[in-house]
């Protein structure tokens, strides 16, 4: 029996995160899957709640599971409270608390989706870059941090740091995965100036010794956001820090112009792993039934493959989203003219009819 | 009279910069300008000489000169040298030492060169950023920073940091600008995890007000690199730190797709000023007259603008460029069909002639 936790969230996040509930429900009769579902609120539903945004009961329900289903968070409402109250606080903590250090963040471009992309068809048609961003470090987590008084002002500061041990592993991550995939793995830092880097440079070359069959290459940061726009395709996959991969993670998603399409797997040392979408919690369209659930879906499927070890239903899952983009269905932020506009539930029960 | 110095520095440095100069003699004449040049090392070409990235001398012509026409530095002979002596380090004391706190990056496409991006045209078409990005504070410089053993392993360490003070120059100089274009000014940064961040974003927030015709607005960076793929045109000026700076203004050069195009201003208190493209050295092209001098030619009108205060040169020189466009001549890193591939000294001849 395998435990899941589903954590909604806010905005969309309970939405979008039903329709995935469906598609696991439809899994389980098709594969005889024996799965365990349990509910808890996090980011400002839980604030709401219980005054913060990841509840002691919620922590202890997400290390008890074998695998998380996450919605999103956020929303205007809770942007002026007290910052360790706010809904991320919430999910760094998670993130930190689980040890959720490798962050699985691919760009895939479907080709029935094809236009929406902002650069050129033949820039993006096929595109297909897996981003691994180091999620439990550097300058998100470093101490010291905050905002003391000097000379009669303020100074904020923050620390970005990393040990040779939070480079190894995640460098390790990158390379296995490389090698399900094309083999050629680019590491990014900004080693012409912060030591830090410097030293991510160096520990990634020598834990690439092991991987005698990966294609190693190293590129600063400002060049990797250039590269990403002008050529994107010479991309496998990108391996790189907290705060890097946030920022290229999400200029990559863009790239394929529907980033309401994009999961996302943040993993620990055993490979159990927080699943998410990688779009935000939209509040300006929460409620209305028309947020697109297939993120959430395939975060599904990320999760049957890398903590249920189930390649077999996974593939079904990204098979089914597939099968109902064929058949012309849009939710409204991938609607073109001659495609078919639905809701988020009949989308969500589409996919789980196609499973 | 006006003392300009001239730094041409490695790679494609010395051929690009002359074509700049051939320039400045065509304006000096037209407008009867009275300038005096010099002559000093930089970068690579400097370690070679005086085993220094930036020898004492260079930096007291440095100091004593009105504004500065820098090439550019860096290549493969120099990546391996220890790192306090490599090329970039010389850059980052020059831009230190002057206290060159205020780098304005434009990412403007050229009509004529409208093609050459990978976005689809009209996402980019009349696309016209300013990038105002701090250039002496921030992670780039802040202590402590370094390598240190930590239970039995190396840590690399940085220090993000910024001042009140430092944060309301930089705001005050892109409201400034802001005003000259199109009242719009974005401030980036990731406020929702970084203290040093939050801060800026309330400084700049509070020093808006001496601003009242300027509508700003604030992003996290993952997002703007996500806006910048996604609706580039949505902006007017960006206003951010030296590292975020640092990857959105490259990231939003290459929305242009003509990198080789592009100019860049680094100014002190005063707006005494470094000019440099916004591309790179490139050493594999480097010697066969083939490099694209135009971002230097109109680097150099960003030096008559800010530095000399002569606007009517830089428009003209601007016009001159725009006219050997029209012309259809193109070097090779810009040629299409149709049009004139020329050499680095044709193409600066050109625009000389032009004006
Ligand atoms: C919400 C925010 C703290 C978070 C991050 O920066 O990691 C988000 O942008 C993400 O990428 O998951
Ligand atoms: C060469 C390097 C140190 C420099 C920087 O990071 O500032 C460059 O990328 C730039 O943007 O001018």
């Amino acid at each position: 029996m395998s435990h899941i936790l589903i954590l909604p969230g806010d905005g969309i996040g309970p939405e979008i995160v039903q329709e995935a509930v469906r598609v696991l429900r439809a899994a389980e009769q098709r594969f005889g899957l024996d799965i365990s579902l349990d509910e808890a609120p996090v980011g400002g539903a839980a604030y709401d709640l219980h005054g913060d945004p990841l509840p002691q009961s919620t922590l202890d329900k997400a290390r008890a599971a074998d695998a998380i289903l996450f919605g999103s968070i956020g929303g205007p409402k809770w942007d002026t409270i007290e910052r360790d109250k706010r809904p991320e606080r919430g999910l760094l903590r998670l993130r930190s608390s689980l040890g959720l250090f490798a962050n699985l963040r691919p760009a895939i471009l479907f080709p029935q989706l094809a236009d929406a992309s902002s650069l050129k068809p033949e820039v993006v048609s096929g595109l297909d870059i897996l981003i691994v961003r180091e999620l439990t470090g550097g300058i998100y987590f470093g101490q010291p941090r905050g905002i003391r008084e000097e000379n009669g002002e303020r100074v904020g500061f923050n620390t970005d740091v990393y040990s040779e041990s939070e480079m190894r592993r995640i460098a390790k991550v990158a390379f296995e995965l490389a090698g399900q995939r094309n083999n050629k793995v680019c590491s990014v830092d900004k080693a012409n100036v912060l030591e830090v880097t410097e030293l991510w440079k160096e520990v990634v070359t020598d834990a690439a010794k092991d991987y005698p069959n990966i294609e190693l290459s190293h590129m600063y940061v400002d060049n990797a956001a250039m590269q990403l726009v002008r050529a994107p395709k010479q991309f496998d996959v990108i391996v790189t820090g907290n705060l890097f991969g946030d920022i290229l993670s999400d200029e990559a998603a863009m790239l394929t112009g529907s980033i309401g399409m994009l999961p996302s797997a943040s993993l620990d040392e055993n490979r159990k792993g927080l699943y998410e979408p990688c779009h935000g919690s939209a509040p300006d369209i929460a409620g209305q039934g028309i947020a697109n659930p297939l993120a959430t879906i395939m975060s599904l499927a990320m999760l049957m493959r890398y903590s249920l070890e189930r390649g077999d239903v996974a593939d079904a899952i990204q098979a089914a989203v597939e099968q109902v983009l064929d058949q012309g269905l849009r939710t409204a932020d991938i609607y073109t003219e001659g495609t078919r506009k639905v809701s988020t539930e009949e989308m969500g029960a589409a996919v789980a009819e196609a499973l």
